[in-house]
């Protein structure tokens, strides 16, 4: 059997190519929350050694490179292509981690949704036998995003009680055409899909949407529901953004209710820490799938699970040309490893 | 034979990927240039009918989308997957373009290299048969670009004269398994490289390094030289580019002289438009080839070109931050159709 398309918008694999390792690290916050036993690398400022927080976003997605190299048991440069990009303005957190290293890059924009579609490009460049292996990454960074999209930290601003806190965080994967680890049997590419809300503060609920077509999308495509996962795992609705979703679904007659996790709900602690709807950002998907949804996947303490990265397509520049808030969200299908 | 990994950082195709159609849209300045017998749209004013600069380059992508759907015979929907990005911070070109349109949508960043890069990654999404079809797009702006990266039009700045003008343009090009065109029969992915260099008016010599280092890549893994070319085109060096780039090359005993042009030096006329080192952005590279260049492939006037990207990953951040400006080339092969 060969790939091949499925449906409208997604497509599976003759032979599924496998993730073989993977490394994540975590800012201070992150280090003492729920997900604390799952990172290979913890920080205890928001810095990573670093002048400036962008070049500390930059030196934390190195550390999650080499930590992954050391753990796939290869140098940095045998990686294979590596497809990465975050929020920073043009990606630079991506494109400095791998100035002068002699490794193949392709830049990739989804915001928050980017781990899921650097997964799912690096699927394909792998199933489709153009390279022996792919390195998936992305990151993002509190301090960094809150200067960048909202106001510096300095001032202090007040943050409602939609807001979502950015995860301080990298997560890197690395898939090959042989190997043990979990497997990605089938990816859904996701629409562009914008209800019409403007609030930056609010970007869960502006997201949801774009979860609820690409599920829509992906049940009909691969002729299932909800019930042919173990769990459905959303990028960074947050808790408000997963209510909506869920209300969505349920109202669509196509309930997920009892399968659907969040990573910005799994990330922090909403009753000892102080994040309001949860974790957002490039890096929360990240660091969620980079240690504890794969470690629990390779251990078989999960079969399968639809990995889906929701991402928020605002810029400043047009939350002040008072356009609305457009949303993203790229499905993957990840089986439990063989290994 | 299977589609294959070739050397450390190319691959080639089973069955080369046809470039089946393809659209262009250009600004006032671009449609008074050398290039204006070659464009499918083109504009009277800065806006294309909207309010701002940065709406006036989305609407610029979706009147290519639109003409490229129509060049294909096709509803734009039918297109498949789309491959783009463009310069905007977080990339809004591309994604307000593709908002509620149903049309699945993977987000790129490689700067200036995104035509390029768009059209590698949809020949690997058409090459692996994971979509019967992709559009690989981009677009920048030159209003849009210098108020982002440098000053506000209205403050009136001086320009040096290493200084390139960001063409106002966008191109698309639809890639598919079968049908006639000219074909891609290969590609090389970039690395990034950095030399040092700071200045965010002198791109050209910025990216010049990164072109080398995949023209060299690109030979050994081919085994082959720039005869094995008509032409091998950079995305936007300019003319001070250029030149750094073909005396890099005769230095290091690789020569490339007498094969190379240059997307910037092609857009505009030097002797009668005043554009110092000649055109730069996305939209440079985009609509040289969706336009000029596949023309001259379809009707037989050129055999076989290597279409090199080039991108400088800055950001007035890591700009202001003194950061250094790395580059970044990717290489993709098109041999003439056979229509």
């Amino acid at each position: 059997m060969e790939n091949h398309h499925l449906g409208k918008h997604s497509f599976i694999f003759s032979e599924p190519p496998v993730i073989a390792a993977w490394a994540s690290a975590a800012g201070k916050m992150e280090s003492q929350g729920p997900l604390k036993d799952h990172f290979d690398i913890t920080a205890q400022d928001a810095y990573f050694g670093q002048k400036t927080f962008e070049q500390g976003e930059r030196k934390m997605q190195q550390l999650v490179l080499d930590a992954l190299a050391v753990k796939a048991g290869k140098k940095a440069q045998e990686l294979g292509v590596v497809l990465s990009g975050d929020l920073l303005n043009q990606c630079i957190g991506s494109s400095f981690t791998l100035r002068n290293r002699n490794i193949p890059h392709l830049g990739l924009y989804g915001a928050c949704s980017t781990m899921a579609e650097s997964l799912l490009v690096a699927s394909m460049v792998v199933g489709g036998s153009f390279f022996e292996s792919a390195v998936a990454m992305t990151s993002s960074h509190f301090a960094s995003s809150e200067r960048q999209y909202r106001f510096p930290l300095n001032y202090g601003g007040q943050r409602p009680p939609t807001a979502q806190r950015t995860v301080t965080g990298a997560g890197a994967a690395w898939i090959t055409r042989k190997g043990s680890g979990p497997r990605i049997a089938g990816c859904t590419v996701g629409t562009v899909k914008d209800f019409g809300i403007k609030d930056a503060n609010n970007m869960g609920p502006a997201m949801a949407p774009a979860a609820m077509d690409t599920l829509l999308r992906h049940f009909e495509d691969f002729s299932v529901d909800a019930d042919a996962y173990d769990l459905i795992v959303t990028g960074d609705l947050g808790q408000l953004g997963k209510e909506v979703l869920i209300q969505l679904m349920s109202e669509n007659g196509t309930p997920i209710g009892g399968k659907i996790t969040d990573c910005g709900t799994l990330v922090f602690d909403p009753t000892k820490q102080d994040v309001h709807c949860g974790g957002s950002g490039c890096g929360c998907s990240a660091i969620t799938l980079c240690g504890y949804l794969l470690n629990r996947l390779s251990r078989g303490e999960l079969r399968k699970i639809l990995f889906c990265g929701t991402g928020a397509l605002l810029s400043p520049t047009s939350t002040q040309q008072g356009m609305p808030i457009p949303g993203v969200c790229h499905a993957v299908v990840i089986e439990g490893g063989n290994g």
